[in-house]
């Protein structure tokens, strides 16, 4: 390929995704294997799926299912993408995965064998979603989950919280709030409230799901909206007397106990309702019992979740100096997501999922991380270029010694080089010249301290490790 | 949702993709921390660019283009992805990257200020193609990539060579071969045999890199091909005597300088033949002085490298015992790739990119690989579910000890909860019932050696970590 041949490409991104620069993923890979610790402390083990599933398994054939996607088709060289698509037959279609619990729903289902009875599995890996590009909503996203299939016991959901809590002290985040609600209740309230139609009952949860950000009052509007025609059959259509038990419920006091038991005079004639009730006071119990912080967690009932396949406990966590960003790690008990594949084997499921991208630009605003453009910390200079023999073998000891270390590979003129250790933040320069080499020593600059020894040539590795022990 | 209206979904994965269950996903997770603790004690730092790109980005615009890429389009909810190609524009396709290569070009392009003049980074990544899907060939593979952009110094080659040798000693590999060759000594020869088309050049290098899979006399019938018509200006159209020096030339024994040495008589006439074998001794003579086993890399004149954008050095790395697999780690010389966003530019590169999946392909093919179904070291027995609020703070415990510890979260027979630890390979069970309680104690029960021992309960995690000690 020669230049000339070559028309000039913008080196731009496709709108709502991102690059991470160095300065920015060194921070984020650390926030990454910290969570990873706290999973794996838990004894959650790793998975992988691939990024590109059958449309089908995604959206479990559903015709209702309304989130966009990022479809894929394969491509020869130049062809158009649309001819591509005609090529496909629609049997075989594909997308980008939204999430990873579905992924792993089909995992459950097509590995009875490898799988144990109860399985606790984390996994990273990017999601896609086609939303519309804007301030803060991203098409391609970092979600980093833990789940635990095969247990129906309040234990797991516990342990799912006790997780969420773990991994924010981890990140030495203070404040946090983990809310915690059961869809059991809030069913427990649509059947109290009379209304029978599941589709009714869907929109219903998910104009709740919006309060925080709509507000009572456009809450209030949204559910008393009226059918459009006869097959508007999700239209909320609630009285004004459902509308007030709707918004008194959600807005009853958040605690612990007492919030159940307010919650329990409105909807414990219910079944369902006082089912997710006795399961919020077990959670509450264990949580007592494993003394995690009250300040840490509450009852919240108008917490939801958007995602229509949670079935019991939902958790959300904000972070208490952003509220307006939303939930940072969320999650909730899914029982039967595998039903898409195997009907009727109910296989229980509950989990939490950190919006890795979420969270790190939220403690980025708060001011809690503090970027790196450098991992090295020791820069051997390209002093004499005559000496490169001298620097490949200094900088390999270096390295062999379990440090960091990068060799300058060009011949600029030393200065450049002590401000490339500069503006790349990397604390020690090591320089060889004739005469030092000569005479057996060696020296190191201290870039923060701006001092620089010299010492026998033999004691580098000691000397270098005992300056930079000092500095953390 | 409820059950009935569902069809049922088969938990089926598109072609060419894959699962890692955790069995294997442990090891190969390990193996990925490995490959990133080399990168970074280099001095690379970490990078992440988005999975979607811009068509253009990705093809450099070039018609010749002739890689199948995954194409992306956003479908709304149950749209066909034929009409959502149709309703986005030419100027707005998007696909799924088929490297990390051309990602990182775009990056040194979009932020010349972020990034410093010498850029050493480590990108770990799925990467996708639309390849025909067929034994030990898949469409969504990881790469483990590390290269460094802004040095014509050869000192860089050599690093990336040092690079590649230490991830194989680091995965505790023995057997691997490095092979190296120069794009310049081939394009040597191409001057040396008379082409001059661009077309034909790219087509007879395309047939070298097959060498190894066809073998001479099928090398020698492709580069023969006359044009099948007018238009047909990339065919070889070899005569027997350049078929012949061909052959002799990719032939020439693999060794170090007495290799060049050989292949100087031949291309040494040539410019751009000459400067490659200068570049190669300088990195012969680099690989000597940091003593790196001369059994672990070769100069081999045959080595060509499939993609189009190298222009200088260029390496494969072979398993000794799996020379069929071909190379699992493989990369080469860059310069001026970011030319398709910055003409002219010429910004030099180098760097190699493990074939995450292969290699572990064939380390499992070669048993050099031990699955694990579990990362706890320790489960704690649901033995008697009413000493619930004992079992939490058991385990609470032995994880803040920082080991990976689980709870038995059903209340099933004691004996399945043993033949789960046995199934899960967990080493060690902790078990308490009423009695044990009562007298202040509780029981570790030594998988593997099938020992179970009664301690005082204060010294439980103290026991755990003596045992656990000796067990490594």
């Amino acid at each position: 390929m020669s230049n000339k041949k070559q028309a000039t490409v913008k080196p731009e991104l496709v709108g709502g995704v991102r690059d991470y620069l160095p300065q920015t993923m060194i921070t984020r890979q650390k926030m990454l294997d910290k969570i990873r610790s706290v999973y794996e402390n838990f004894g959650f083990v790793p998975l992988e799926t691939p990024a590109v599933e059958r449309l089908d398994v995604l959206t479990g054939d559903e015709p209702q299912f309304k989130m966009n996607l990022f479809r894929s088709v394969i491509a020869r060289g130049t062809e158009s993408t649309e001819s591509a698509a005609k090529r496909q037959s629609k049997g075989s279609e594909m997308a980008l995965r939204f999430d990873l619990t579905v992924p792993l729903s089909r995992i459950i289902a097509a590995y009875p064998d490898d799988i144990p009875k109860i399985f606790k599995r984390y996994q990273v890996g990017r999601v896609w979603r086609g939303e519309k590009p804007q301030a803060g909503r991203y098409r391609e996203f970092v979600q980093f989950d833990a789940d635990i299939i095969g247990s129906r016991s309040m234990l797991a959901d516990t342990e799912i919280i006790q997780i969420m809590y773990s991994v924010m002290k981890a990140l030495k985040i203070e404040n946090f709030l983990i809310r915690v609600n059961n869809r059991k209740i809030l069913n427990g309230l649509i059947e109290y409230l009379g209304v029978k139609k599941q589709e009714r009952a869907d929109e219903i949860m998910r104009i709740l799901d919006k309060k925080e950000k709509i507000g009572d009052q456009e809450m209030a509007q949204e559910l008393s909206r009226e059918p459009k025609n006869e097959y508007d059959v999700a239209a909320p259509n609630l009285d004004d007397q459902q509308i007030k038990s709707v918004i008194d419920f959600v807005n009853i006091e958040k605690g612990t106990l007492k919030t159940l038991d307010q919650a329990e005079e409105i909807i414990g004639q219910t079944k369902i309702g006082q089912e997710g009730i006795k399961e919020l006071k077990e959670v509450i119990e264990n949580l007592k019992i494993l003394e995690i912080s009250q300040d840490s967690w509450v009852i919240d009932l108008s917490i939801a979740r958007g995602l229509g396949y949670y079935t019991g406990p939902v958790f959300e966590t904000t972070l208490t100096d952003l509220p307006e960003m939303g939930s940072v790690y969320s999650g909730g008990r899914f029982d039967g997501l595998s039903n898409r594949f195997i009907p009727g084997s109910n296989i229980p499921g509950v989990g939490t999922s950190v919006g890795v991208d979420r969270l790190f630009a939220g403690l980025e605003k708060l001011d809690k991380i503090k970027g790196r453009p450098s991992i090295s910390q020791v820069l051997v200079a390209m002093f004499d270029p005559k000496l490169k023999e001298d620097y490949l073998k200094i900088v390999d000891k270096i390295r062999q010694a379990g440090i960091s270390a990068e060799l300058y590979l060009e011949p600029d003129p030393f200065k450049t080089q002590l401000i490339y250790a500069a503006k790349q933040e990397i604390p020690l320069v090591v320089i060889l010249g004739p005469d030092e080499k000569e005479g057996g020593q060696i020296s190191i600059r201290d870039m923060e301290a701006h001092q620089q020894t010299t010492i026998n040539r033999k004691n580098l590795v000691k000397k270098i490790k005992e300056i930079l022990k000092n500095k953390r």
